[in-house]
């Protein structure tokens, strides 16, 4: 009976086109709970969905832990559910529904109550375990991990040589803007990534000097991550397709 | 005779050439008669063009629909005709009319009237069956139909991920910019497209770092559509390019 | 002699990197001399600099008509003298001295004298016959032109609809900012494009989620001109390199 | 003994993750420094700080002067420590410690005192030495060099051709924001790098219409730079993964 739990919970059944609604139903909640005419309206509605998307994922978290030693292949019985817990997609169970047990035993002080009611929100990842294309993007992520890291440590050493920079420029015409290095990251990220608010930019001619230089030059180092997730991307689409097509040598038949 | 007409609205004729000049000026009279000024001044010709525009139209529709059965190659005369109508060209060519004729036959009130007006800039969808370039572009967009949806899920992901917590950090701070997730979506959308209008932004120091995380991290993902769409064109280019060279085998002369 | 001519202002000579250091001293005087205060206090300089600048470009000009008979390769002496004048580099020669010499002929108003000294920019492209580089860049872009046109048509589609759709939504609740098409069309600009100025921006929330839709879906159309640029230019970059590698078949020895 | 200090100071030490560890702390230092309340509470420790990295810095600097005869292979013992002070690194270790060293000996005004303490930045291109990838990304942009000044050449004159375009049509309207060809650059930065701030942007009609133009066209050649560092970047990654695998005729099991 265990082995069948496990594959109705894993497999493409009913409950998973039902876990995978819930997960979209309890983000659009979250987003119409934010407006207080809506809130203040239907707030008994909201506790109700809270509650019962609670018990769901309380009851989808005691099934995986459960059927967790059909899941893993090595290990005791109990190793296997601690392996269980301890994984990306059991924490993210567990600490999703968190927030709705623990103030029932500690008594929290309401800013962390409203810091713990965020972990709802981690909801969203579970999504992962059950579309397939979600775990191809954070596989091809994993595979360029050594390339991004690399580049965002170059990007953060241009965040702040420009920053440093641009702090000794117009700290002296516009003291309130760009007041501690900490203002001028702020200008420095805006530019580099090229959103300009518009809430903070160089008014010396310097100052826009330095900036058009750093615009310039800079974007081109930044654009690297997007550059390296977008071909790693691209890459694993046409891998996809190739492994289909084969190239077959004109003289021996061999194929390579 | 009735193939005669058949060609002559689908091969390239000065019909074509005329439907396709009328309706890039459809366009222009659309956006002429936007200025308040332009259309006090010249509204009897602009309710004249619209009228020998309908007409034009109108007699190509008609002419279409009795062709149809030439059009299609299986089903009745009659299942043909029904073909084209629900066809996607047929529609546009038909709802593009439907603003002149339903309010002869129903009162609508102003505002219906309005809306329904609008339904005249589909006419611009027209071209898409005139001109060949178009036609490539609708056909690469669908072969990377499964590519882009997945990445607009992602970049929906993500967008929900950085406006919930933008709102729950910066909402104390701004509660009149970031009153609801939903003005904080805009904000995402401004951010991770980097369109930056400068109307909302952050202003608390813990907003402006999760911002510069979001934007140096976010931009990278949202950039996969822009990628996708780009490589998926270039690589229809060469394909096309390719189409015409072969590679010889220089050992027994096979090609391939 | 006239061989000798040819040769010195053709080939790799003093005069060669005499005239680029004159055009790049040209555009230098061109942004001092918008600075009033400058102007004010050096206008003999810039009037005299002026003066040496066109007659330096107009004994160049006759130069280059005079050999024109050694540049072509068929007609006559008359018709390759004609063919030179209506050649591009020709034209630009001859227009970006015109501002000196016609208002000696003619009575011009203040307006168009204006106009005209604008043609002095012209200058900056004669930069294009003496950098060999820039000539590969005006090849790419000669190249890709099909591509371009196509992809810069559908962005004019893109910037229509939306521009057009914005107008209705927008124009009930910013009468002032969206006042027309026109106006609307500068949106969709600055939105497509990413710029943001911030100057005009929608304030419904109907102009909002289709704001969003427009720029996250609309940034991958109008990222192709970008994208076929960009690809083409490597493309030639590579193929300039591939030019001196060949790969030989391990069998036979054949080149291929 | 001289070989064993010069393998302790080039090898993977200790020593090294200290001075890294130096460095990282140094720059933050140098950020924390610029708020004005952690700063003045803080000044004594600042100073301690800055005289501790300064003696480390030295030290180091002393010891790679010293053993610089170890380092390179050719020439007298002496002519290799002046080679050491005139390369990059030797450079850059003298000139990050100088601003502790100069105003010992010679008396400054606080002006140049305040360039000089900017020098101390520097010290961050130290981590280049330490950290393999930053060679990396050095030495690709040292490889793409010719093409980067070239697209940056282009994207200078598209720069000038706008900003004077822009200059002569805006400035009558908006003598104070267009002012001279200077703050119409400024501009032209904003927008072609889409960045825009929202401080200067065209209002008359014709302007709108020459700035869309410029922005459409324009963004395809400024994203240039970014296109060629990305390529020449990823390309790096593939062939430093393809080094590793090689390609086996099927034929006779040649290698190639």
């Amino acid at each position: 009976m265990k082995k069948k739990v496990y594959e109705f919970i894993n497999e493409d059944s009913w409950f998973q086109k039902f876990i995978y609604t819930l997960i979209i139903l309890n983000v659009l909640s979250l987003i119409l709970a934010s407006y207080k005419e809506i809130f203040g309206m239907y707030k008994v509605f909201f506790e109700l969905f809270e509650l019962f998307s609670v018990i769901v994922f309380s009851i989808e978290y005691v099934l995986r832990l459960w059927t967790a030693d059909l899941h893993f292949e090595k290990g005791t019985s109990f190793s296997k559910r601690i392996k269980f817990s301890v994984s990306t997609y059991g924490l993210i169970d567990l600490i999703s529904i968190l927030p709705f047990y623990l103030p029932l035993f500690f008594p929290f002080d309401l800013r962390v109550l409203r810091i713990l009611r965020l972990f709802r929100l981690l909801r969203i990842f579970k999504l992962g375990r059950l579309s397939k294309s979600l775990q191809t993007i954070m596989s091809v992520l994993k595979d360029s991990r050594s390339e991004l890291s690399l580049t965002l440590f170059v990007a953060f050493i241009l965040l702040i040589l420009s920053s440093t920079l641009m702090f000794y420029v117009e700290n002296d015409a516009q003291p309130d803007k760009f007041e501690n290095i900490g203002q001028s990251l702020w200008w420095s990220v805006a530019t580099l990534t090229t959103v300009g608010y518009g809430d903070i930019y160089p008014i010396t001619p310097l100052g826009k000097l330095l900036s058009s230089a750093i615009a310039i030059i800079g974007i081109g180092v930044l654009a690297l991550p997007t550059g390296i997730i977008s071909s790693a991307f691209i890459n694993r689409l046409e891998m996809d397709k190739k492994s289909e097509k084969e190239c077959e040598c004109p003289n021996c038949g061999t194929k390579f």
